[in-house]
């Protein structure tokens, strides 16, 4: 199945957070108009809004809240792909130039920072402190493991505990946001708050570990980037654990990073470490599945379980 | 009068605002905990602080909600500072080493996203979805007013009315969110909102145009930058409105700026353009002082009058 058949029961939901999206990053100055719109329309999976508004399909919800969320979170994750584009000194994105390829360093920082503030203004309109609370806590959680992870370069060796962190931090928290905002607002009882943000936790690690193997296995032109770029830049993933432990006990891994890294990429890619590391994937999107057992076998539900196949499977 | 004798009467207040700052930016991470640590340690006047609190005394107020929208102002500020540093690529401030002297521009642009998070996540404490509001507003005024900036480098010739909205959103918005927030956490009438509201804005203004000046006074040593550094960097400022129209109408303006930027600054520096525009300074700061005539004849309102003469006399 692909996204938009996944995403079928909230087609028309979703068409109205295109709209809203555009609407919220409308601004006077045109410049910056014009790299916004470039932003947003440039699209994405928007699995961030879909999981706002899923959480919120148990019980009856304002759905002008219910937008406001989806909005919200999608507009942190973009100020976080700004911010990251930069960080990596990424040019293109899902096919398009980067912001930070386009235009300076000072307007690219600034840009990611009006979109925070826009998704606090935003979030502060849902009348809800106890959702706001978990929004800001998000972004500090961001902002806090790329932190980690920009100091853990320079560390060796690397842990693979600070990589569960990582992503948990990076990608995760988000995803919590998301689902376990939307179970606030739909006013759900507490037993169910925790369901929905233990699937959002457990999804968001699966989808980060498979980003971290198509790293390794995807096809370059589709990547938009070089395989194996993580670990160019230092960054070690999961396939590259699993490497360590099963495949290269005895190898220099120390000296091949720093002098033979393209046969290091490789030597992984074609090792039992991206099959490891997809099992552990899969056991991952499982326990999100197992998450939803509480909730009524609704058309929502099947879509949310619908997408922990998904993020495993998907190949880009 | 120096700025301790002014702040005496909330001088307790204050002291407990630097002990809750250093409590708001606590992180288990060392790294970062390092980087805040040295960010905050390293002082400053806490204007924004102190206008916080001095707009609540005009009504009893709790004194939580006081020192939260205190710390969210400070916080707000200090990330401001540290993107500001990476972006004019400064080296100290404060006599201090810059984050981004002795960090990675990964590491100082995510220091600053953790602040503004960490601001919002402590402004959600506020429970007044009013004054959340004009956080959030104040955020983005911020960011679109600098990237107005980074854009408006390169077109000529520049515009004075641009310099108002930018000295505007750059300075004054953080001091309304101080003074019209503080209002609104103290119950205070609508008049009364609006009175410092004006206060803010003026008292903003007068402070920014005082710091452009400065730029061209002041000693290099104390500044610790060159002179005329925004000139340098082609933002206009201020003194240079001044100068172009009273002293240089024929004189080659774009042509010293990029042979002799050395000799423009020296006679702007020596021009009738500092006194006017200091006079403008005075008169904007005045407007401030106006604002605040509805106000019973207090022991605050005094500190508040004092800080209008403080923002257009002080060296530094």
């Amino acid at each position: 199945m692909n996204i938009q058949q996944i995403f079928a029961p909230i087609q028309e939901e979703l068409a109205q957070v295109e709209a809203r999206l555009r609407q919220a990053v409308r601004v006077e100055y045109l410049p910056l108009a014009d790299i916004f719109e470039m932003l947003i329309g440039s699209g994405g999976k928007r699995i961030r809004p879909a999981l706002s508004i899923l959480a919120t399909k148990f019980h009856p919800t304002d759905p002008e809240k219910m937008y406001t969320l989806a909005i919200a979170t999608e507009l942190v994750h973009a100020a976080t792909l700004i911010h990251d584009d930069l960080i990596d000194r990424s040019s293109t994105r899902r096919g398009t130039p980067t912001i930070n390829s386009r235009w300076s360093g000072t307007a690219t920082v600034l840009a990611g920072d009006f979109l925070l503030a826009r998704a606090a203004d935003i979030a502060a309109s849902l009348d809800n402190f106890r959702v706001m609370r978990i929004f800001a806590r998000t972004l500090m959680t961001i902002c806090e493991g790329e932190i980690r992870q920009d100091f853990a370069r320079s560390h060796w060796p690397p842990n693979r505990d600070e990589y569960y962190k990582h992503i948990e931090s990076k990608t995760a928290s988000l995803f919590i946001a998301a689902t376990e905002g939307g179970a606030i607002l739909s006013g759900a009882p507490e037993n169910e708050i925790a369901a929905l943000k233990a699937y959002g936790r457990y999804l968001g690690m699966a989808f980060q570990m498979v980003d971290d193997i198509l790293d390794f296995t995807a096809d370059e032109k589709e990547l938009g980037k070089p395989v194996g770029s993580d670990l160019r830049q230092g960054t070690f993933t999961l396939p590259v654990f699993y490497y360590l432990e099963n495949d290269a006990r005895d190898k220099p891994i120390a000296e091949m990073l720093s002098t033979q890294v393209d046969q290091l990429i490789e030597a992984i890619r074609h090792s039992s470490a991206i099959a490891a590391a997809k099992a552990e994937a899969q056991r991952t999107a499982q326990a999100a599945r197992d998450a939803l057992a509480i909730f009524p076998d609704t058309i929502y539900r099947r879509t949310l379980a619908d997408l922990t196949e998904y993020v495993v499977e998907r190949t880009l």
